[in-house]
């Protein structure tokens, strides 16, 4: 009778229900640090947002129907075209830089496997405004404190940053032809996933020589800016993009992070509309897939909300990092903190329970008791199986006179008090 | 080009998603003050578990739709058919009483009209496997303290309280019919709702005659339990009734809550489902729908997830709520309290603001800076519209000797200080 949740969707039991809240809690608390503010949009949305930026291949793993008002509406599958038409509304009374997160539930109908879910929750953080390298620095930096807030360090996990225009002056100075650059990038995008033999084999096929394939592994092999500087520092093209980077990593060091971040130009991501440094997030250990991608997207407003202004951004989901987390024992204890479990040695003080309960949640602490009844051995015992921090005893002899006492459940020393005494210190 | 939402859908632009944030924060805190724990389902379900509990009256109300596993799906409408489904999958392994509680956003296609949206946000909180009265006072007593806890009083909301068996036992024993039960249920709902004089009308037109129609009226004048003692304290079927409702209202007194509670007979709940105590939240003058509803549904269970438990639960909506917290002016300003601006009086200084700006974050602080050189007095006009409490003024002359100025940027008062002292004293 009772059937599970659809596939590639989640019951979130307490205890994962309390994961989800830590990582959500850290994400909210990392981007307060950064002065960003949280927005959301629906998560149904007209067909036609989705199909505006991505056309049919996005759409073929969307949740969408026609509602009974025959509207053609999807399942938000990212957040970006809802931000983008948000923003677009009210471009003009917005403050400059805009920075916005936002932490939505998002839903693709992918293939089922392991791993790949069609629901999950995403933290986006986006900039609009500002087309300058510091708030790219900024955005990355982001990212990277929320793995710091989780307790994973440089050792654990890198941001992998490259440029778009960058890569772009150095393909065509390595005599990759306009015409061949897209099939290049796919090449690109999925070397680090397969064998370097086999990547350089698909590389050759898709350059016109051999020559041409040494030079462009030449390039993705540039690890560091004054590499860069020594191999290219005279093509014209590429040095504005250098220069660039350069700055780019020297505020990521002002922020704190730059041992945390890896220049790495065949970093593409595979969404088109990148145009210019981007960068990923990876376990160093390279055991999961990507945790967080973003980089910066100037023209896509103009094309989804139809204002100009440059923007910038990431998505970070809470599938992959959670594994990671786990994979660390990087989880806090999910375990529910009741502060006090309000007992008696007699039915008769029913009412007394309830009260001193009462008195206790009003100065904010978590209270439980029996709701029926029970021995005072029973009660206990609940209490321990509640994990309840301390026990507050109502006993038959000494309530009436005002007394309680106040049980430790962890080491079981006992205090007798005065309760107006009790809960006066609790403030 | 850049539409809005669908219709009845909410864009929370920051200042309503604060707003949100909010109401959401006050129930999660009391939820946390109770012993509740978090749980959470899937917003998209398989179609069936909605039409088990509801047939197609609810269904035609749904956002359901065939997915591309050919599977017939809806949007969740409520959530305790994922609640019975969850708790039923575990309920030999859960500690009874089940005290679990869920923010979920719900789903309807609702005729367009003010104030009825298409989603909303729904506190849900259910106490599983407790038969006694203790947790019906339990229950009310935590959906009044939110009500507290955001800031109304027993002057501003009431509980009105019933008990569907004791209305039940009056019914029959003022002659009503058993099989004009669920229509003098109709009446009785809408009572309160529509002119005295009609709904007199209403209820003479399904009893057999005028005189029950008045021992009907009789029975739901009766405010408090003395009258239902006087009245009817010989009536065998209900004096057990009674005597539970008295019991009740004795906990809810020591749970704090007396003053907000009324006993009002005409609480019918228009869900089917609910066996005992049921109970409605209202504010007293009467300008707004119900803000939450609930009571006791002991076969719930069993006819959704196929265990036999008791249960009892509520539902209370971000919407009502929200307006009625808006027309008391007990919204907190949704502002966003960035504490830090780090501003200097020359460009060269600024990889040493993104420093100080690291600095000042790692100590959890919130803080922004300009992404872009800027003069200084700029810059403090960005940080008062940024509503930052104080800036940190790094200066040409005096920072390279590590001091810096924090200015209060409401009173204009200026401290000059070391960066390392101003830092440590943060803690």
């Amino acid at each position: 009778m009772a059937q599970g949740a659809l596939p590639g969707f989640r019951d979130f039991y307490p205890e994962q229900l309390a994961e989800r809240a830590y990582i959500t809690g850290v994400w909210r608390e990392v981007m307060r640090r950064y002065a960003f503010v949280e927005y959301d949009g629906p998560p149904l949305e007209p067909l036609d947002l989705y199909r505006r930026k991505s056309g049919d291949e996005l759409v073929g793993q969307l949740y969408s129907f026609t509602d009974k008002g025959d509207r053609e509406v999807a399942l938000r599958p990212e957040m970006t075209p809802t931000f983008a038409r948000m923003v677009a509304a009210k471009a003009n009374s917005l403050r400059k830089p805009v920075r916005w997160f936002s932490v939505p539930q998002l839903f693709r109908y992918e293939r089922q496997q392991k791993g790949r879910l069609r629901e999950h929750f995403q933290l986006n953080a986006d900039i609009v405004g500002e087309p300058g390298v510091t708030a790219d620095a900024e955005l990355v930096a982001i990212a990277l404190d929320v793995m710091r807030e989780l307790g994973l360090a440089a050792t654990d996990v890198n941001a992998r940053v490259s440029d778009r225009r960058l890569l772009e002056a150095l393909l065509l100075h390595s005599d990759v032809s306009v015409d061949s650059l897209p099939a290049v990038y796919a090449v690109i995008d999925k070397r680090g996933r397969e064998p370097a033999a086999i990547s350089r084999e698909k590389l050759a096929k898709v350059v016109s020589s051999g020559a041409i394939a040494d030079r462009v592994e030449a390039v993705l092999e540039c690890a560091d800016v004054e590499t860069l500087r020594s191999h290219y520092g005279q093509v014209d093209a590429a040095v504005v993009h250098i220069d660039r980077m350069s700055d780019y990593l020297r505020y990521v060091d002002a922020l704190g992070f730059s041992e945390w971040v890896r220049l790495d130009l065949s970093i593409v991501r595979g969404l088109a509309y990148y145009t210019g440094i981007v960068f990923e997030l990876f376990d160093t250990a390279g055991e999961f897939r990507a945790i967080c991608g973003g980089g910066r997207y100037d023209t896509l407003l103009e094309a989804l909300g139809g204002v100009n202004l440059p923007a910038l951004g990431f998505g970070m989901g809470d599938v992959v990092l959670g594994e990671l987390l786990r994979a660390r024992s990087l989880v806090p204890d999910a375990r529910s903190r009741t502060d006090f479990w309000v007992a008696a040695d007699d039915d008769a003080l029913m009412t007394d329970v309830m009260s001193v309960a009462s008195r206790l949640r009003r100065r904010a602490k978590s209270v439980e008791y029996a709701l029926r009844p029970q021995q005072l051995g029973r009660q206990l015992k609940a209490a321990g199986s509640a994990g309840a921090s301390r026990a507050v005893l109502l006993k038959r002899d000494r309530y009436p006179g005002g007394e309680i006492t106040v049980k430790d459940l962890r080491t079981g020393a006992e205090q007798s008090l005065p309760i107006d005494e009790f809960i006066n210190s609790l403030d």
